[in-house]
């Protein structure tokens, strides 16, 4: 552990994460320019979370891509717990997901996991569920993954072939598996117990459905990783290939806390927020400003702690030399805050603007991505 | 506990069991006359497994028929865990559910158990089972339930409602009270820790499929109690009514162990034996007869520990006199073992000759009892 303390699992995030040490705690390779030089040269380009490192982590996706240049089928598989409305750090996994189907003209299967949800939060109603299930859908559609390629489903209504498979799977699992993996108590609920094995099933269904060999990568949030070492362990007892998967870091909030938190509204743009009140949420984020203009010019801001400059720097800026500048301009007092909140303000309003035409378009589209029974 | 230990949990009956020790341990009611006059005053006549005391023990089967007379829904809901073909011991809950089906007019809910069994045993593969369930449901439809009332499903087949169920029943059964009632260790997968949510479905499937209010009883032996005090325990968190249970005895093998078991096919008349083998299992079965002839004419027999004497008892010989009649002669050492053993042989054949008839024609029937997604 390093010296500050904190804890990753797929359901909590706590204190403040060492995504190197991490890289350790959960045996995960970083992403090396090696590696980023030929998703480069499949995609064309490298997406800007590449470039600014928010996905840093992998496990074998240069296996993957070796399965992709010998034909073998290459699949993605990423995800959604749908426990309430979308937020900008939920869409960070999905727009990688969209620019490597674009590059490698890859199948999606993306689980949406209400099952999940309804196990974990007991505040939820299977209601809330479904109601957040059908909204967080248009999000999905929205970010423009290719519709003949795509298949979107839910556990509690794609079920029949997922619990075959998952069944299958928790025959390998034990308890202290499990345990070990999730940090389960006696008190959790034996749902909650199962679900890794149903979380699992998207690495095998390609190979399951098309009945041919199919190389799945997971791009997410690097929280979700424990879910595929259970998968990866599996694989080979059920005669499917093992995942490959790709990790980002987290988005932070808002706020000086540095979360994200559905729970406190001002610290996430939400894809539903009316384009102003993102406007008003990014001008009274946390940044890195000193209190007064005045300070600021003497002694320069600090863009390393700085929520707006992180936000840029990891999305909203893609030109690499912009950047670059507004480091250099903050961190010499030449830039003021409010330079920076415009700046994010307007990219923010603009791209929530295209997101909801988008989502209000995908009302009429959602047959076409729903896998169903 | 009794001085000789025994247990008794759904996957393992270990021990010499005590029948009214059991009452207390499960917290189950004996079958009293009162009840069972009730019964009889239903059906007409009273079952000879409920007579002869093979259903002895019940919870609230009072109540289910109260809710019948006030003319709410009185369902049944058995079952059946397709680990191997079907013998004489899985018969006696069916036998006695299609009694009160023809007594209550009742639907009937028969869940087979596909996953569980797939889950509990190392050795059986997804083939064996599909093989099992395909052939068991035949030996379920030769039994003469009333296709119009009955619905056959398996949980890997019609799996959406059940998982949809499940998982609401899952949220309410912590790790903590699954172990202390099945007895789950480290070692025990995943799948099978969350089974108990599945078995507990058919319980609501009448109310949740029909939208009203239903009561359901289950039909089975002893050792699966413990599946319905989970059921009972969630039923009320759910808005669902508990299920009534009526609870039997274990058959006994044919060997001297007094155990029924598939590995062992001495011990066990299959439905699938041909009459002449089940007529030689009979034969070669233990008995309380003495060692010789001369010995039982002298000492008499002892119908107390004889296997043939309690297949005559709990199902074969139905005429209460007769039965009696057998009992007297044997401790007075008027009738030899070959008698009761012919006797039994001639049912038991004549039995099986019929059931095979039934299960032949069973075979073009499958699709009017099978409940589908």
């Amino acid at each position: 552990m390093s010296n500050n303390e904190f804890k990753v699992t797929p359901w909590e995030v706590k204190g403040e994460v060492d995504y190197d040490e991490l890289l350790k705690q959960f045996g995960v390779e970083p992403l090396n320019d090696k590696l980023l030089e030929r998703l480069r040269g499949h995609a064309g380009s490298l997406h800007v979370l590449l470039r600014r490192k928010v996905f840093y982590a992998h496990r074998e996706i240069g296996d993957w891509m070796d399965s992709y240049e010998k034909g073998v089928k290459a699949v993605l598989y990423t995800g959604r717990g749908p426990s309430g409305y979308t937020h900008l750090g939920h869409l960070i996994p999905w727009i990688l997901t969209k620019y490597l189907q674009d590059a490698f003209g890859s199948d999606l299967y993306f689980q949406i996991t209400d099952d999940e949800k309804y196990l974990v939060d007991q505040e939820l109603t299977m209601e809330d569920i479904h109601r957040y299930t059908k909204d967080n859908i248009l999000d999905i559609i929205a970010v423009g993954f290719d519709p003949r390629k795509t298949r979107v489903f839910t556990d509690l209504t794609y079920t029949k072939e997922q619990y075959n498979i998952a069944v299958r799977v928790a025959k390998h699992v034990t308890f202290s598996t499990a345990r070990a993996t999730f940090g389960f108590t006696d008190s959790s609920n034996i749902g909650i117990i199962f679900f890794p094995a149903i979380q699992a099933v998207p690495c095998f269904l390609p190979q399951v459905l098309e009945k041919r060999d199919a190389h799945v990568l997971i791009p997410c949030a690097i929280d979700q990783e424990p879910y595929w070492r259970i998968a990866r362990d599996v694989a080979p007892k059920l005669g499917y290939r093992k995942p490959a998967g790709i990790y980002s870091k987290f988005i932070p909030g808002l706020g000086a806390g540095g979360k994200m938190s559905a729970s406190m509204p001002e610290t996430c743009i939400f894809l539903s927020d009316k384009p102003e009140e993102a406007v008003k949420k990014v001008k009274n984020a946390f940044t890195g400003g000193q209190p007064t203009i005045k300070e600021q010019r003497e002694k320069g801001g600090n863009p390393d702690v700085c929520v707006i400059y992180s936000y840029l720097y990891s999305l909203f800026d893609e030109d690499d030399r912009s950047v670059a500048e507004t480091y250099r301009a903050c961190k010499a007092g030449e830039r003021m805050c409010g330079e920076c909140k415009n700046q994010l303000a307007d990219k923010v309003a603009a791209f929530l603007k295209e997101h909801q035409r988008r989502r209000e378009a995908a009302k009429k589209r959602v047959d076409e991505f729903l896998l169903k029974e």
